[in-house]
């Protein structure tokens, strides 16, 4: 019954980022498969499959917090892949990022600037 | 001359969350004026009154991100205020907020829901 | 079907910390309580349910955690009183949070340690 | 033999900080006494101990590492306390609180000031 | 006289982590020896030696701390290979880190997973 | 007339950092130079270029915080650098990191302790 929610979930990782499913679930099905399938039921199935946020502003929120918090590299970079994916610029979130500032401090608005130029360039 | 980036963000500030200036300022006035006025000065006459990202998408990545943080509640709860009195309905901070616990845990997300509570109980 | 997660969900945390989910639905009942259904559904029906892990290990790794972040004290209170509820001694929660000052300095330890003492006098 | 270390601790904590050492014996004695014993020996019986850089200096990043982390005010204020008794002018705490602007955001700045402003008020 | 404790922490941390001791102390011998000397005293020869709690449960404690800060990889994966050299399972690690994503987000417990994942292929 | 203060910024950069104001506007020249002037301007025409506290009492400040903070290594870097350029001697910086031990924990005094050696070397 918890493949309603997966399904779900998979198909809305699949709109906002491509082959990312495929991606963690390759990467954790030796170690921690169950973790895989946590991530694609509950931020995906649950949290970003809910009315109320269009996805443009969940990415948005998501590039801040990850941007903030400055120790999660990976994910940040695969989230502005997802934000450009749902309709954000690269102005807004260059925006965001240099918005982050004023919050956790400049490096960590330089090391996500540093990290939105690389995925703009993979992109390119 | 920098009276020019301190006006433009008097004026910013206000119109995002009324007395926050005065407020600020006051606070500071013995301790550290030039703070209240960088405050003024960088994040509201620079940052805010950028054009590339509209205000209710700036303040939904701020209480994003203090959410995330988890060690600034005054600042939090601001913002929150900030966020309606831009446009955002209380239901997409609510999201906000809750999708960060897939960002930065649980308890991040509950006390930053709570916040949430006090503030719109106080507008009510 | 997610009743099921939920039930579970309800179950374990009973188990473990008493009144805990009347707690946070009624706290969340009027602003998020998707929030509440999301508490008992992920960290209790899927996390804390699974098999691999005793619960007492579970709340060691718990009380570590909400220790060394720093920034979620009610969290930490609740997840102490869960350590108890499930066959910790206060010795063995004195030395997680005492072994913290080496992980996260010695202000989260000793933050963490005022926390519990609240926590022992209560249930005295 | 560790009595060494703990003597050349409370002498240092003493001139740092007068009660410092009483009361976080006090308050740890019933709970864990261990924790206030390495308190005394580690941070002040080895490190502020040390030659090779000033108790003024000593301070000065204390107190921009605590105002930066944002996550343990009691120790803060006290640090600050610190700072004043080992040489540092009020001015001096202002500067290094509000250049962690810089590095950590202006919420953590402001939330360093507004402890530095209750420290400086309770000794006026 | 601090010999018996850096003997102690010495024989601890050999017991806990085979050649972590000389590594690290080949690795600050130019630049810091006395860092390294007390990583083996208070960590080791401290709280590591102290009664009243398992190393398999201060290990858990450890992986779920580092895990949960995400900014100590290095230290993260050398307290996988001490869990696991202390008695517990890759099962048992595979828990402890999914468990963080609940407190520090799911960032935090996919990084950490990443973590464990590099470890167990170098053992095995 | 916000050209007085980023020149103000870069002459300051440039007696802090040599070619750091060249890094900086390289790097984002493309995707975000109003960070850069940012950069310039904030943290050096403004904060570094105040009176009240001495330049190698900001950079201790500066190491001390993002070694407490742990997840900006390359700005650590560069402070480090930049510490030693206003008049540090290593010992000091040694002794500042070192310290980070106790209010940030061994794992982030170790992490910084490599970077400064990284440093000391490049520098040789």
């Amino acid at each position: 019954m918890s493949n309603e929610r997966f399904d779900r979930g998979w198909k809305k990782l699949k709109e906002i980022n491509g082959e990312s499913g495929e991606r963690i679930t390759e990467n954790l099905k030796e170690i921690a498969p169950d973790l895989a399938k946590y991530v694609i039921e509950f931020p995906f199935g649950d949290i970003y499959s809910r009315p109320g946020l269009d996805l443009k502003s969940r990415e948005i929120a998501t590039v801040a917090a990850l941007t903030a918090l400055g120790n999660a590299t990976p994910q940040l970079k695969s989230h502005i892949n997802a934000a450009l994916n749902v309709g954000c610029t690269k102005e807004e979130i260059v925006e965001v990022i240099m918005q982050m500032a004023v919050y956790a401090g400049f490096p960590a608005a330089l090391n996500g600037m540093y990290a939105a130029k690389e995925v703009f360039q993979e992109r390119d």
